[in-house]
C-alpha cells in the first residue's frame, strides 16, 4: 500500500478541518463566548499535525488504487472525529473526551444521535461547530477537497467511490473534479433557499442556520432540548419537505438543471422512496388520530417524524416513543430503508431495496426456469452481475456488523427494545431510537465501550462498512 | 403446471395421513379417552377426501419438473395442518379451528408454539398426535412418502429439494428411494436411542415418547406446562445432548456408519455450529450464575436452553424470560442460526452462516483486487456461483418474509420485543419467545390475523420460504 500517499492525504485532510473549524470561532467571537480559545487551540494543534503528516509523508507516488482509496476515507473520518472533539473537550462544555468524540462521529456522519443532556446550557460557539459538522459530513468531506483542492489527481475516483453512499457511484460530468464541484454547489444552494425559508417563517438566524445544516447533513442535531417541537407548523412543514428534498439522489437535481424532467420522472429509486414514505404516512397518521383529535396535527406529526426517520434525520417534534405500538414498530421499520443512494441520507438506501427485490424476482423465474436470462435495469441502466452480488453481499454484511453491535450493547442493563433501536439509529445514521434512547432521551447512560460500539456503528453505517473493514484487515497494511 | 400430478400427490399425502392417524387413535383407545370419535372421523374424512382427490385427478403424465415439485410440498404441509387440526376442534379439546390450525402447523413444522393454556388438561390421544406430528414433520412428510410408496420415480428429486431445508440438497446414495429410506432408518433409530435412555433415567414411557418426538423434530411440544423442568438433572441432559445431535447434517451420520470419520472430523459446518453453541453456553452460564449460585446448574440451565434454541427445539427448564439483559439477546441472536443443514432444526442453518462468511471474505479480495477469482468450498466441495448467489438471495427474502410477519403483528398491543421475538420464534421453528410469549406463556393471546400470520410465518421457515413462494405467484398455475 501506498502508506506515504494516504497519510499525506489525511494530513490535508486535518488542514481542510482547521479552516473549517475558523467559523465557530468566529461565531463564539461574535457571541462572546467562552468557547474562543478552545477553538484557537484546537485548531492550532489541528494545523500543526495537519502539516507535520504533509511535509514528512510528502509522496513521490501520488497513485491511489483501491486499497488507498478506502483506507484514506476510513482514516481520514477517524482523524477528523478525534481532532474534531477537542473544542468540546477544551472548553469543557463536554468534558469527557470519549463523551466528545461519540457527539462529533455522530455529527460528522450526520447521526445526530446525542449524549448531552441539557443542550439548551451549550454556547452559541460550540452549538455552530456541532451542527457544522453535520453540514460538512453531509456531502463528505474528501468530495469538498477533491472540489476545491485543484492537485487533486482523476485517479481519486477510488476516494469518491468509497466516500459517497450507494450501490453504483457514477460521474456527472467526465472530469471528477467538476463532478464534486457540482454536487456541492446543489448543496450549498438547497441549503441557502431552506434557510431563507426559514428566516420567512420567524425562525431566528441562528436557529435557522443550526436546523438548515441538520436538515442538509440528515443530520438532526437541534439546539432545544425538545428538537423541533417548539416552533410553529410552518416551519416543521418546511423542514418536513427539506429533509425528504435531501434523501433524494443528488443525479435528480443535476438532471433537473438540464431539464431533462422525463428521466426524473421515471426514476424508480425515488418512487420506492416516496411510495414507502405515502404509506407510512397514512399508517401513522390513522395509528396516532386518538391522540391527538385533530387531523392536521396528526398529518404534520406523522408526516414529520416519518420524514425524519426515512431521510436518517432525528429531529422530532413529538416523543414518538410515546406512540402506540403500530407507529413504532413502523419507524422502526423506516430506520433500515433511508434515503436514496447518493443523497445525504444513511440506511440501506432505497436502490438497494428496489434492487434486492428485483433479485429476488429473477431468482423466483430461475428456480422454475433454470436456464433462464434475465437482466435487471436500474434507472434504465442495466446493472451488472457483479453489483448484483454486490447488493445481496453488502446486505448479508450490514445484518452481520448490526448483530455485532447489538451484541455488545446487549451486555448494558437495557431492554432489547432499546438496544436494538440504538443500533438501528446509530448504524443508519437516524439519531433518536425508542425506549430509554428515544427523542426525549439520549445516550449519555451508556457506559464508554457501548460508545465507542456505536462510534463505530456510525462510521460503518455513513462509509457502508467496507473502508473501516478493510482497513481493520492486516493484511491491508503490508508494504508492497 | 401439471395440475393433476400436483393434486395426485397430495391426495396420496392426506392417505398417508390417515394411516398416520391410526397410532393416535390407538392410544386414545388404551387409555379410554373421548377423543377416540374424534380420530375415527378424522381419519374418515382423510380416507374420503385423499382418495377422491387420486381418483379423480389420476394423472396420465407423472412428470414432476421443479415448479410441480414446489407446488406439491406447499398444498401437502397446507393440506396436512388443514386435516391434522381436525382430531383438535371435533374432540373439543381446541375448540376453535384457527386455534388448532395455529397447533397443527406449529406441530408438523415441528416449531413447538402453542395456544394451549393449560396442557396437562389435554387427554392422552390428543397429546399423542400433537407431539406424533413433530416426528412426522421433522423429517418430511413427502420424503417418508417417497421411501414407502413404490411407485415414484426418481423424477422426484424435485420434491427431496423443496422440502429438505439447507442450500445444497444432495443425495447419498445414486437411488432417491434408498436415500429417503437410510435417512428415516437413521431418525427412527436415533429416536429409538433417545427413547431408551429417557425410560432408563426414570421418566413415564408416555412421557419418553412424547419427549423423543419432540426432541428428534426439534419440536418442542411437551406434556407439561412446565416444559421440562419438572424432570432430573440426568433426563435434561440427555434431552440437551439430542437436541444437539438432531441438529446436525444427517449426512455424517451416514459417513460415520461408512466409517468415514475424517470426513465428519472436517465438516466446517459442524464445527461451526458447536463453535456458536460453546461460545452461548459459556456467556450464558458466567451472566445467570448469580441467579443459580451453583456452577453445574447454571451450566445445565445454559446448555439446555442454549441447546433448546440454537437446534429450534423450544423446550425450557427455566423460564429464560426472566434471565438478564446479554442472555436473553444471546437467546434471541441464536435463534437466527438454527442447527445445520439436512437436520431438522429451523433457522438460517449454520452452513448458509459459513457461506455467508466466505462470500464477504471473498468480496473484500475482490473491491482491493477486482480481477481475482477465488473458489468457495463447503465440506470440501466446490460451491458453484448460482449455489452462493442463492444463498445471499435467500437471506434478503429471508429479511423481507420477516419484516413482513412482525409489521402484521405489530397491529397488536404487544411490545416491540414481543412481537420481534414471537416472529423469530415462529419463522425460525423454535417455539418459545421472549416477553409475552417466554416459556411462561404462550401464543394464546394474539388475534386470528396474527396467528394466520404467524402459522403462514412457521411454513415458510419450515419450507425455507420459496415453495410458499413459488404457488403464491399467480403465473404458477396457468397451464401449459
Amino acid at each position: 500500500m501506498n502508506r506515504r500517499m494516504v497519510l499525506y492525504m489525511v494530513g490535508q485532510m486535518v488542514k481542510v478541518e482547521a479552516a473549517l473549524m475558523v467559523l465557530p470561532l468566529l461565531i463564539s467571537v461574535l457571541y462572546h463566548n467562552d468557547c474562543v480559545y478552545s477553538f484557537l487551540i484546537s485548531i492550532a494543534i489541528a494545523l500543526v499535525f495537519g502539516f507535520l503528516l504533509t511535509i514528512v509523508f510528502k509522496p513521490s507516488n501520488h497513485i491511489i488504487y483501491a486499497k488507498e482509496g478506502f483506507v484514506i476515507v476510513a482514516l481520514s473520518w477517524l482523524t477528523l472525529s478525534l481532532i474534531g472533539a477537542l473544542p468540546f473537550t477544551i472548553s469543557g462544555e463536554i468534558p469527557n473526551y470519549i463523551d466528545a468524540f461519540f457527539e462529533t462521529v455522530s455529527g460528522f456522519t450526520t447521526t445526530g444521535a446525542s449524549i448531552v443532556n441539557d443542550v439548551e446550557k451549550l454556547s452559541r460557539g460550540i452549538l455552530f461547530w456541532r451542527s457544522f459538522t453535520h453540514w460538512v459530513g453531509g456531502m463528505g468531506v474528501l468530495v469538498f477537497i477533491m472540489a476545491i483542492i485543484p492537485t487533486t489527481t482523476d485517479r481519486s475516483m477510488h476516494i469518491l467511490k468509497a466516500e459517497v453512499p450507494g450501490p453504483m457511484v457514477g460521474k456527472l460530468v467526465p472530469r471528477l473534479k467538476d463532478t464534486a464541484k457540482i454536487l456541492y454547489l446543489i448543496y450549498i444552494a438547497m441549503t441557502l433557499l431552506e434557510f431563507t425559508l426559514l428566516l420567512c417563517g420567524g425562525m431566528p438566524w441562528f436557529d435557522s442556520a443550526i436546523h438548515s445544516f441538520g436538515t442538509a447533513g440528515t443530520g438532526g442535531f437541534s439546539l432545544k432540548n425538545s428538537s423541533l417541537a417548539g416552533y410553529n407548523p410552518y416551519l416543521q412543514w418546511v423542514i418536513t419537505i427539506f429533509m425528504l428534498l435531501f434523501s433524494l439522489n443528488f443525479n435528480l437535481y443535476y438532471l433537473l438543471i438540464l431539464r431533462k424532467f422525463r428521466s426524473v420522472f421515471k426514476s424508480g429509486e425515488m418512487w420506492c422512496f416516496f411510495g414507502v414514505y405515502a404509506c407510512a404516512v397514512v399508517l401513522v397518521t390513522a395509528n396516532v388520530y386518538p391522540l391527538y383529535h385533530n387531523a392536521s396535527t396528526a398529518l404534520r406529526q406523522a408526516a414529520f417524524q416519518s420524514a425524519s426517520i426515512i431521510s436518517t434525520t432525528g429531529f422530532s417534534t413529538t416523543d414518538f416513543n410515546l406512540w402506540p405500538g403500530l407507529s413504532k414498530a413502523i419507524l422502526l421499520l423506516l430506520m433500515f430503508i433511508g434515503g436514496c443512494a447518493g443523497s445525504t441520507a444513511g440506511g440501506l438506501k432505497s436502490a438497494r431495496i428496489v434492487l434486492i427485490v428485483k433479485i429476488i424476482k429473477r431468482e423466483l423465474k430461475r428456480m422454475l426456469h433454470p436456464r433462464s436470462v434475465e437482466n435487471i435495469r436500474l434507472e434504465g441502466k442495466k446493472v451488472d452481475n457483479l453489483t448484483l452480488n454486490g447488493v445481496t453481499t453488502y446486505f448479508a454484511l450490514y445484518a452481520v456488523c448490526f448483530v455485532l453491535v447489538f451484541f455488545v450493547l446487549s451486555f448494558e442493563d437495557f431492554s432489547i427494545e432499546t438496544n436494538i433501536s440504538a443500533t438501528a439509529a446509530c448504524f443508519n445514521n437516524i439519531g433518536p431510537g425508542l425506549g430509554a434512547v428515544g427523542p426525549a432521551s439520549n445516550y449519555f447512560a451508556y457506559s464508554a465501550i457501548s460508545k465507542i460500539a456505536l462510534s463505530l456503528a456510525m462510521l460503518l453505517g455513513r462509509l457502508e462498512i467496507y473502508p473501516i473493514l478493510i482497513s481493520l484487515t492486516p493484511s491491508t497494511w503490508a508494504k508492497k
